[in-house]
């Protein structure tokens, strides 16, 4: 049987465990050497593949590869690109046939979140119509929790985790002050369209007085008098009040709360900085001195407080998507499935990427609160599996000892260079 | 020989570690229950003293005492609040000789930084000035590690690890995302007049090209083209640029840099907070695409990541404050020392109240780099020691599970009340 190349990318905002996938990926066509040649790698997505900017990491060592299992973010470069509809842009599709074809390259992984799994998918067309048989698996990531089908999204577990731990460290802090000086703090964390993010902070409070004490999700649009009610009654109560907010928070009209009119290469909006708004609002009206902190790439790059099982969990769905190409599988996405059963497991299983491309899952509306203030205990049982044990980075110095990889490059074939804008 | 109790209180802004001092106090006192009767605490430092408001720690468990070495805050609340001058406020030292010599308190032990050891010192004047035989023993603990005499502040250690491995974090997720989205990183860190925490952030770069690139230290007025020019060259060189910034960072007329006054593209006034001021500055300058961070209460808070250095110190100077008293000191505060060696060790010193109260120790020219950038060699075979080891707490369902003490009250025994703002 001839051996054919596989082509491996990471797309999108990077987490902590996506490198855990690549390691999956690698491990398992390094232990399938005799049905899989190299891995190459594309640098920055996409992109990466339509310029054949490509690496080899055939020519990383075992332990470099394995380190990838504890080494946060992107280790071939990201990007947010996608690509063009094959109807209006041909000519990338074409372009990708080349390099596939110039580097015998008949496997392609790409790992990312929504808006990476339509460009998976776009790939995956290449075969029926430019009849270049290239085998597509989709590999599932966002800290957002937002893909389809999927029991949950590699890298949230670990964000998770990382919110939970600060919120109730950030309480425990402002509990101390609260006395004499800062009375409320807020914790602001990501989380565009959907809460699953700032839910997750409701886990450290296991009980009403502790933190934290409200959460904004952007799925319920804040009634002001009534938060406003509800921080006053929590300083009242606990002495302090622990809030925790979603930057795609929104007001009564439907807005965004705080809108700083930028907007990335996909077109989303670009937020940051609805904590120090809520701050502000809570100063205004209720004059209590506050504290707030914005999380921004801290969270999702957090490795060293990942979940064990967002790890286990990322590095299985990039083993499963060799083993699935392996297996004739094509166009198709490993997910995380929730085995029945009174205590959590999990198995892998598989969804189609056309119909996972593009769609976003919100919280369901009851895994929040009937106030909407918090999270239920409906929610509380979904999340609380997500974030179960550690898995420490090994240090060095003080400092984790993340890997950094050579990266180099593969020879160009081709004589052209590519417009990934055309 | 009679038993007396002792008093011990926390003050000051609260660390991860300051707990581990508590334990050290509690499980020495314990220790020697021959010659130390009860340990009472005081709720809110200070405050706790004068308004009689006391805790009873000889009714938590042996366990609940080991807990607070790995839990984070101010387990028996903490205060910012300064005694008066004994000679304009003497009514605030004899409510102090009325609670005392009602409690049979001879042992005070007073926790906290260079405001909190001023308040220490003013106590140890009470035997002269009043007559009433008072042991005091101050204890050091400030993340701003400005105090004088000892090698570091305890609570420093922790914090700075915690920015070290923070920022070389979001640096790998930043340099993935950097070809097609944010360039500048920005992670704004505590330290209003000193630039040690920031510092430590430099650790995280054992080479040029890591993160962070540039460090903004309070110590060194920016300038705004050479910082602008830096930028653009990190950006060019290395594709992004990851920046740390003190929150005490001033500009070249000597104002802090958050206090401008400035105003986001919609015209809100920015709330608090150097890094959107510097991320602005970038954009509207050279065009790139920021995010930034400001982790605030989470940096302090951060048991999950504290130095075992750090917590290995933070208790000995608790235990050393119950061996000095005993051995009949007074007026002093436990200091670390670090030993001559190449190899780091130390040892636990001594300093008088009286010379450490109200000193600011900043960083020295000799640990920031020529361009006024980063840290030098000296800066970080300083800094290097204190962020060793780890120390992971324990965890329950996913979460650090700190301990909540039950904190019951010590019975009244005064029948008047204390206004402390007399």
């Amino acid at each position: 049987m001839e051996k054919f190349n596989a082509l491996y990318a990471q797309s999108g905002g990077v987490t902590a465990v996506i490198n855990a996938s690549a390691c999956g990926v690698i491990q398992t066509a390094r232990a399938h050497s005799d049905k899989i040649g190299k891995v190459y790698a594309a640098r920055n997505g996409i992109i990466g593949a339509l310029t054949e900017d490509l690496i080899d990491t055939s020519l990383e060592s075992d332990a470099a590869i394995a380190a990838l299992r504890y080494t946060p973010a992107g280790a071939f470069g990201s990007c947010r690109h996608k690509l063009g509809a094959i109807e209006k842009h041909r000519k990338q599709y074409e372009r990708l046939v080349e390099v596939f074809s110039a580097h015998q390259i008949r496997y392609f992984f790409y790992n990312g979140g929504g808006d990476s799994q339509d460009t998976a998918h776009k790939v995956s067309l290449i075969s029926k119509e430019l009849g270049y048989p290239i085998t597509c698996i989709g590999i599932p990531k966002t800290v957002d929790n937002d893909l389809p089908f999927t029991d949950n999204s590699p890298g949230f577990g670990s964000v998770a985790k990382y919110v939970g731990v600060s919120i109730r460290e950030a309480g425990l802090d402002v509990a101390s002050m609260a006395l004499t000086s800062t009375k409320v703090f807020i914790m602001e964390v990501m989380g565009r369209h959907a809460g699953w993010i700032a839910a997750a902070g409701g886990l450290a409070a296991e009980q009403e007085n502790q933190s934290p004490h409200i959460i904004i999700f952007p799925e319920i649009p804040l009634d002001t008098q009534q938060f406003l009610a509800k921080v006053k009654d929590c300083v009242t109560k606990h002495g302090f009040c622990s809030i925790v907010v979603s930057e795609g928070a929104k007001n009564a009209d439907g807005n965004f709360i705080s809108d700083q009119g930028l907007v990335d290469a996909f077109g989303h909006k670009q937020l940051g900085g609805v904590a120090p708004v809520i701050a502000k609002l809570i100063k205004e009206n209720l004059g209590y001195k506050y504290h707030w902190a914005l999380a921004d790439y801290l969270q999702r790059a957090a490795r060293h407080i990942a979940s064990k099982t967002d790890v286990e969990q990322a590095y299985a769905v990039g083993k499963a998507a060799v083993e699935f190409a392996l297996a004739g599988k094509n166009a198709v996405m490993p997910i995380i499935v929730r085995d029945k059963g009174a205590t959590y497991s999990w198995s892998i299983g598989e969804a189609p990427l056309e119909k996972v491309a593009n769609v976003e899952v919100k919280m369901p509306r009851d895994y929040i609160s009937a106030d909407g203030f918090h999270i239920t205990q409906a929610c509380r049982d979904y999340l609380l599996p997500l974030i179960q044990g550690e898995d420490y980075p090994p240090y060095h110095l003080g400092l984790p000892q993340y890997v950094q990889l050579k990266n180099l490059p593969v020879d160009k074939k081709l004589t052209t260079t590519f417009d990934i804008a055309c």
